[in-house]
């Protein structure tokens, strides 16, 4: 096997970025050949940040072996395999583009970039660099959680039908308190978008991934309900605390629009970061002609299936405990009715990719589904401004 | 047809007690012939009670032709067909055995009588009075929640499969503040039993019916939590407000047993007034060889049923929206997904009872079916007092 | 009091129309005097409907003291009071302007009236009649769930605070099969529209009602998704079974929308007949800087509340059941736990209604809110022809 | 400090036992140190198995530096500070003893050990043990849930006030089909008991932990609905194929019993292998006179909570997503509703007893709380056979 760089078998992960994805990421890294069978086994052995003290803290508590202080020292070295990309937005075209010219196979946290032009950028590059068996990946790990991947299995199987509706949402409230302190993420310049960008583009994914379908055009609405927030005291995360003066959101708090399908579906989004008391609501509905399903990230181990075939005397929603041995990823891990939880998604995106980079495919969600993703935020937001139903472009 | 007093093919009712199962009854015999077919036409001829005044005016309220100050009179009416006994247990077996004798009808709200001794001289005198073609019936009104109907539906059919287990629980909360006054429902005399006669028996009764199948031997214990409680202010309900001095409670407060049943399943049961936060949840949750099937009064339009043949990778707990045509006694009210209320139960119990008046068949559930559950509450009490299993005699 | 025709303290109910909402209306007439105090005794004295054969076997089995058969000889009677007008809504406008110029209170189905113009010469109308005292009210019986009135209460009192997200579904599934036959309502020529009108008119009015906000502008999209249906074997309802050849369908299938408020609030809208497995979910969700709201008719004696203001660490939604006797309406029926259901709304309809023309006040919801719902309705079909937002007129 | 045995720092672990709950643990031991800040490192040194091979497949698989082949060579090991024993029931008291003898601190496992004589002798050894620093605790790991640690506080800061009601339930449904093949756990020389002793032992602890109170009485009654089963095909697991002949179940399937607690609360309880449908649901309910609690753990990141101190208006049980920093052991992992899974129970369980080991303090569950359950068990099997209830010797 050529695809790892020691002839050991092993795959190894440099990985740059160590905040909230970075750690689970590394959990992921850790638990996948404990838990699943590999063709080749992942080895942590490079971690990259600026600052050469917290990074070395950062290894230290993740697990990895060593540490550079820079992306660029990480791509050049010989003795590793994958990057997996953990920072901001605005960085990942740069660094995805290097490490596959550097012939690095890539994992990008999603969204896959900021534009549509560094994502048009990145699947070039990951085209050209699949023609010499150099793979890339986008995170939209939700993909990977069991019932989301059986949700796509009963669809694909035809048990709904000819879908009608998909109504979707991603409602948060972790800055619905206006005294909630700037950060990264309210930063058009680091973040790229708000609401949309960050959450609205799991929901897109997901959407598209489950119905297997497209979105082809949209009409949406962006807002900012709290325009001036004040700065953080310090640099801090999510739960920062507000210091002095105030900094102006350039990013969107919510973002609604109505979509069309492809294949005929109408589709309602829903992404936003106001919806006092859901905390990470992912919520997806999908009606067909045959069957209906609904899925609610809050209870992340449950499908609701109607299936419309059946007697109406005894038909209903049929609440599916996603634990069974039968059910993706599931057999893996404990007994039925034994819960999984949030990063056990990332430590199915491991197995996949490794998998794939073993067998020699090309994995998804590529980087073309990323930038269609990518496109499709984009003419939500062109769609806001111009007051007009938006084409996405192929 | 020699079922109605006049020719008129008019069933003309009496009722004693107008209270809380008063209004109820009520307005079941003024919806029943509205919304369903019956061959013979209920009448609210005559209201029963015991001050001239306030029968009147109750008469007025509820929709009553006319009235009377004793039962004695009632019954003596010859242009009355059927009496409605809905005073307390204390009184049961004395109106009810005066009308049968009289050659009425007899619907008789639950619990049966005070005591097994009373609940048998009445089932006595309905089988005396069946065989001039007179009919009795005991209220166990949840039996017509059209899903405890389906229910048992599904479990006649085998859709279960061998019983293993039935758990039951009556859940309320009215009486959990210890400054709550007294009331005649917490006074043994009157009431005959606390939590375990008045709801106690309900969950018993469904248990039985559900299941088809008889409880042979419990293991029980009561329990008052409060002992001494507040007089009230006057007489007043449910929401009496307290007034000078304080009375005993002679009644439990909360049940709970064991029970095995003839068939081999394994019971447990509780009814109690003191769950904070439990309004009237009836719970009543079977798992058997093939299937299961779960229901909460709370949400009463809902089954949950988990048919154990399906394919455990889409096998999960169907929650059935007791609303369609097919389901029982559904086609007579709205369109799918438009619920019913707790009154409609009284208003199928009256349905039935006419139907089967009408019919000349023995309705269901029988004085001898109010007599069973006596025997249950009886024996719950004993071992109780025993620390010991009690049977259930035949 | 000048309220009623015959010195009786009376007041004389005419209803034109007998099917659906007929049976509804007729229940909450008999229904509202047995349970709440009235100042005046509605008296079901008329009923209207164009078969005489039919109209008669209806109004002895609604309970109606006599007939007409023509709605014009019903307005003509002088002993009648009120004209509730239950007819489709093409024909609304027409009664209800004669009955208000006769001087009869109206009670309107909904939606008002087919077209923006209809409904604006039925509120001029209204208008004229209030003057001289005779009253109106357009029936979106929704308002009158208890939960739907708590919802409306914590909202005027602040407990959400500035409201950011509106989100409202009807969501039905009744000829999402394509071989269910045509009916009047999928036709346009008396429908007046599909889902749109038929049930988004009721989100769109507990949207407004709860909020206590209108709408400003909106983005939507309409949907037929199956064109051809086949023609009914015979005069049918809703369950009515294939005949011979097809027919067009001439209203929309579903229907989605975003809005914007004048407050600020975004909203998100769908009505739709083909959400398989939904059979009559109205789901309600406001998202505010205070706290949240979420109501499904499917469970409608449950709103769930989530108090922002709580401690984190024991902040959730509440699961209130809206069957205390504090909760609005509940106390006319029955104690905590014991659920009410759909047709109740009418009545608590009935009980405003009558109290309105009791104390000389103009009931609400008015003509008026009838007409501002209509005018979103049209701006959401202009909407979906124009791929336009649209303004909602004033 | 004196607890580690190589003055690195470091806790040198050595598991027996790398099944199911090996697996388990190995995760825990693994995952701890990248999550939480521990004052010493858990090292996992060493896996103890009988069979050469599978020990070192394992211990390759699970993460552990070097095998034994017994656990006796483990145990005599200088280089282990704690033993962590996995193994079924009946070698828990040998293993353990042992282990404490040699001075190792140990975790064990639930239930304690098959016998209230074998847990007897091991809460001796631990006293003796805990008089030289040596500690030991007891695997009941669902306290180390975050939502029943919440219980447990709710409970302990007096917001359910008196508590009268605790009913608990462990259902699965894993041995439902008569056909599943005999296993260690269905034969009482091994597994000492059926589902009371492996899931009734969770309930009897969790209930009393969360109320912080004992249980004195028990009535209980035991049941094996299916006597005989085929063998398995071959060694094999939970999920094991039949083969040929039979085996006789000496185990029971379900058991139930009342219980009394000091304090005054009644107890329901039930644990069975036959709750078709049901998974692994670890119900507890707990009603007290301020408010009450209910857990399901098919939902474990879900605590409701009912404050019976609100006003009657808005109160209900709260859906409390346990998911914020501020609730026990969640800041470690992610942000608010992002859940956790199974193994995250393992890991706090881990956690608490590296804590404890460091700052010197016995931890919680102790073998004397083990003990205490064993008794309960006991209790419970001999009601079972003497049909009275029995009395927890204290």
């Amino acid at each position: 096997m050529t695809t790892t760089s020691d002839g050991t078998g092993d795959l190894a992960v440099g990985m740059v970025g160590y905040a909230f994805m970075g750690a689970a990421h590394s959990q992921a890294w850790r638990s996948a050949p404990r838990f699943f069978d590999l063709p080749i086994r992942p080895r942590m052995r490079a971690l990259a940040g600026r600052d050469a003290g917290r990074v070395a803290a950062a290894a230290d508590r993740l697990g990895w072996e060593s540490t550079e202080t820079s992306w660029k020292a990480l791509v050049a070295r010989d003795d590793i395999d994958l990057v997996d990309v953990c920072t901001p937005g605005d960085t990942h075209a740069e660094i995805a583009i290097a490490a596959l010219e550097a012939g690095k196979h890539v994992l990008c946290e999603k969204p896959l970039a900021n534009t549509v032009e560094e994502a048009e950028a990145m699947v070039r590059a990951a085209e050209a660099a699949a023609a010499h068996g150099v793979r890339s990946m986008v995170g939209f790990t939700y993909r990977r959680v069991p019932a989301i991947a059986l949700a796509r299995q009963l669809v694909s199987e035809g048990r709904l039908g000819t879908l009608h509706h998909v109504r979707a949402q991603y409602l948060q409230d972790w800055i619905v308190d206006p005294e909630a302190p700037m950060s990264w993420r309210l930063d058009k310049s680091q973040a790229g978008s708000g609401a949309l960008g960050d959450i609205g583009a799991h929901i897109i994914d997901l959407a598209q991934f489950i119905t297997g379908d497209s979105i082809r055009r949209v009409s949406g609405r962006l807002r900012t309900f709290v325009e001036e927030r004040p700065l953080p005291s310090e640099h801090s995360g999510l739960s920062g605390t507000a210091g002095t003066g105030t900094g102006t959101v350039t990013v969107d708090d919510a973002a609604t629009f109505l979509a069309e399908f492809d294949g005929g579906a109408m589709g309602v989004f829903e992404a936003t970061r106001f919806a006092n008391g859901r905390k990470n609501a992912i919520r997806v509905e999908i009606n067909g002609s045959a069957g209906s399903l609904a899925f609610d990230f809050e209870d992340m181990n449950i499908l609701h299936f109607f299936d419309g075939t059946e007697d109406a005397g005894t038909a209903g929603f049929r609440r599916i405990l996603v634990t069974e041995a039968q059910h993706p990823y599931v057999e893996a891990w404990w007994p039925p009715g034994h819960l999984i939880g949030y990063e056990h998604g990332f430590t199915h995106q491991v197995v996949d990719l490794v998998n794939d980079i073993a067998a020699g495919n090309d994995p998804a969600p590529s980087f073309a589904d990323g930038l269609r993703v990518q496109r499709v935020l984009a003419a939500v937001e062109t769609s806001s401004d111009t007051n007009a139903w938006q084409d996405i472009p192929r």
